[in-house]
């Protein structure tokens, strides 16, 4: 048993990175060493970002990256500033070359094959160089539509298709995921953002696609993503906002993988505020026609937030015990929970 | 990408080694090169006790395990012939001397820590002197009742309990399977047999709950396991039995993990014939209370034979991939369907 805390630095502290530092200070045998962010948060206490008091825990000071991230000053970095692999690149580069494990809550880094095939074998190459590993994780992309479809594949000895379905609620969600979804547009301004490519719908389909489909052994043609707008027929309201009936109340994300020109996989997933109101239960629902056919439910869904944040801490012992290199959620043991002390779980 | 087929020996040809081999005959990059059996078999071809024409494929002529298992001879080979660490032991260390991977059906073997922690020891430290790997997988223990639960708990910022279900028919079963779980008994004749440790009902559950319990991090102090006759109210009948009202149709195996002197960790496995009789419903359930609860449920549940047969040949690449020694599912990378060429799937 490693008898030191696994040391841990956050670079971000959002919405993800502040539930990944709360969760942290609940578990034994792990500590947060620093946080680096940005602006006006520099040479302020982490505790000040977090609702849970700091009683008489040693301060965290926030600093930029350069002053945090330092060879030697923790053992993993979990950065959760960003979506797409182009951004997050030069942040995991930066602590990959300090020689820390990093952990990414990027969207595309949970599999950056699919989109980014020339920085994934760069980050592959610079992670092995410095003797570390590199993993993207999340709720989805990461466990609900793509490994957690594996496994069940597991018990198949042959697979036709598949048939992913994730139905879940943005009503807890503020201004910035409500305008990336589109709630609240006029229909046409949904489909004119749409063809401008500034609505982002769901982030995570290609990789979530490319990662089944490699794991199977299934050589993909193509990927095809299809944003719908949900038109409500009725009023719906959150804290955040107001949908009168015939606007837009979320973006319904569908995602087509084809081999040999046949669809082999399919990703349903409508993201709305209020489903219930027009009689929408939510849901995770995974269909697999093979041998045997298989048909998963788990009712409600999956809470995207907090599962984000859980798979992000309880990846950490499987990443530090890694051998050095990029890997994905299809090369590491699989997930669970972290109850008990984090430092048993370190080789 | 290795060029060779991968290698592999067959040590029994029972329901689940035949199911094996029919598999393997649909996947390419690989190829059963021996079998093991004993008695009037030996001598005999292999097709001769599948339901698969031999066609133009090289005849593999069954065995004693001496003649079969050689130092070279294969890359792994699959022992379906056991439930029990202790029956399977022997052999297992008779393919690690001679340096050839493992893969074992048997129920205690899915976590040999359980029940058999000397055994286990000696097994790893045999694999490690070998440079080989040994794994016991199947489809529960290995999958329903165990990994897959673990699975879902990686969403989980903290787990205070857990509750799995399966339920499932026995109504394809012969007579050996019924007669293991006192299907056609009197209820004190049952009973009876429960006393004397002669009705074995489900295998595994020690196995099951030793293995989450490990991979959270909740210290065991106690595992209770109880096995109730199930009573039939209504005439059933399969091609194998008829079983009157007022007798047992099937034994509703139920396990309880207790840690702290609390019940974590709750598993009901009632296996019954035609249960479609009285209105109950096949189908996995997991239910974890925790940070979020999460509720799944699987309808029908994911038939047993075909799902051992399945998770036997899908991790074979895990295992010749794993570093040396005993591994269990929680240790190599998640299971899943391998639809493409298997060779594409070794390091």
């Amino acid at each position: 048993m490693k008898k030191e805390n696994v040391r841990v630095i956050l670079w971000g502290l959002g919405a993800m990175g502040k539930g990944i530092a709360e969760t942290l200070l609940t578990k034994k045998g792990v500590e947060i060493v620093g946080v680096a962010w940005r602006g006006e948060r520099i040479g302020k206490s982490m505790y000040d970002y977090l609702d849970v008091e700091r009683g008489d825990r040693k301060d965290v000071i926030i600093g930029t990256y350069e002053e945090v991230i330092k060879e030697g000053a923790a053992d993993i970095v979990i950065i959760s500033t960003d979506s797409f692999v182009k951004d997050n690149f030069d942040k995991i580069k930066y602590c990959l070359e300090k020689k820390i494990n990093v952990i990414s809550t990027a969207e595309e880094m949970a599999y950056p094959q699919a989109q980014e095939p020339e920085l994934a074998k760069e980050m592959d190459r610079i992670a092995k160089e410095n003797g570390v590993t590199v993993l993207g994780t999340g709720i989805n992309p990461g466990l609900m539509m793509d490994l957690l479809v594996l496994v069940l594949t597991g018990a198949c000895t042959d697979v036709k298709n598949i048939k992913v379905k994730r139905v879940n609620s943005l009503s807890p969600f503020g201004p910035a995921v409500l305008n990336g979804q589109g709630v609240g547009l006029e229909v046409e301004e949904f489909n004119k953002r749409v063809e401008e490519g500034t609505l982002a719908g769901h982030v995570g389909f290609p990789e979530s696609i490319t990662m089944i489909a490699d794991a199977l052994g299934w050589k993909l043609d193509n990927i095809e993503l299809v944003r719908e707008p949900i038109v409500t027929n009725v009023y719906r309201r959150t804290p955040y906002i107001e949908v009168e009936p015939g606007k837009v109340a979320g973006c319904n994300m569908k995602g087509y993988g084809y081999v040999d020109g046949e669809l082999k996989i399919e990703m349903l997933h409508p993201q709305q505020i209020e489903p219930q109101l027009e009689g929408i239960d939510t849901g995770d629902y995974i269909t697999i026609e093979g041998t045997p056919n298989i048909n998963m439910s788990i009712k409600p869904e999956v809470p995207g937030g907090i599962g984000t944040i859980a798979m992000c801490v309880n990846m950490i012992p499987h990443v530090i015990n890694a051998s050095p290199g990029l890997k994905t959620m299809i090369d590491l043991p699989a997930p669970r929970a972290i109850v008990g002390d984090v430092r048993e779980l370190i080789d």
